[in-house]
């Protein structure tokens, strides 16, 4: 709980309903008379929004994976500054649909082992981890059907296929485990309202 | 001297005629034989030119110093992978026009003293230092009002005036000392010709 507010992410893989969740929880704290930000990244503020379509669009090999990194991390940087930080210094709920552990799973292991380089690059550019992560556990296969079923120009990351999927699923397990103090993780194979019901739990809990 | 080639940068503030004197030397090499790639900072790749309007269009409070940063690393990144490390792997002769020493000068000492950050950046995700980088020492009035003479709408960092100048004439003659096996400064407020032939005799050596 940094400067008043409270800094909530949701993180899993695609097609795990994380986004519909991030919506639902804003609008539930909403009608409880809290203020609320929900973002996303990559983007969540003007300039982030342009890298987003520097990165995600056109051919997947235009760049890199290091400078795919260091892309992520400039609109990351933007993010915390014009969107997150403004909102927890005012008080208000921030609630970000993935955040740097996305990063440390699609970038760190997706396209070779750069998990160390994005720790760092997140050490020495960003700092903040959120105060409570939401990991919307998931069945690969069903994410990637889900996923493909909505699949846009942008969505390059989800061409990866069953593999990826299954890498990435045991990849967020294994963040949680790694930081469990702000990690909490929710069955995400089951009907909407039972994952959002133990969502809104979930929050309720740390903002009590 | 690494892969076969030469990396060679130019530096110094602007309208001191570094550009000029990149592009005079590599008309020299070419009739000296030898192959010659002549390239400029930001920018220099079809990804880095991206990055470069990003950074250099609009207003110039649109990036944080340190979200410049980012994305310049990004850009010098896309630079070195795609077209300065190539040529030096084909024993070419690579002549940039800025390169790492102007991010520690422009981003890590006009917008506050990041000079550490953007160390430790280039330490993280660069690491390439050229072979030679010569200096073209000019007087601050003399550059500026040059400077002036051919503005366009992407030279913002012309705009920061005498005062500035003044301090980055004073830094790259510090980087010199910082760096003096690499490091040569040509005394640039001579007749353009003069100018020439002390590069000219300075990069032959280094091919000796």
């Amino acid at each position: 709980m940094t400067g008043g507010g409270l800094f909530l992410t949701f993180e899993g893989i695609d097609g795990s309903g994380k986004s519909t969740q991030a919506r639902r929880l804003a609008e539930f704290l909403r009608t409880q008379g809290r203020e609320v930000v929900l973002t996303r990244e990559p983007g969540g503020s003007p300039g982030a929004e342009e890298i987003r379509r520097l990165v995600l669009e056109g051919d997947p090999d235009r760049w890199s994976a290091e400078t795919e990194i260091l892309l992520f991390t400039a609109a990351r940087r933007d993010h915390l500054e014009r969107t997150i930080q403004p909102a927890l210094d005012a008080g208000k709920i921030v609630i970000c649909d993935r955040f740097a552990d996305s990063t440390r799973m699609y970038q760190g292991l997706s396209r070779g082992d750069l998990r160390g380089l994005v720790d760092q690059l997140h050490e020495l550019m960003i700092k903040r981890e959120p105060d409570l992560t939401l990991l919307i556990d998931m069945d690969p296969e069903t994410g990637l059907s889900r996923a493909k079923g909505r699949q846009g120009s942008e969505e390059r990351f989800e061409d990866f296929g069953p593999d990826l999927q299954r890498r990435m699923r045991e990849g967020f397990l294994g963040l949680a485990k790694e930081f469990p103090e702000r990690f909490r993780v929710i069955n995400g194979n089951r009907d909407m309202d039972s994952v959002a019901a133990d969502v809104t739990d979930v929050v309720m809990q740390a903002l009590r």
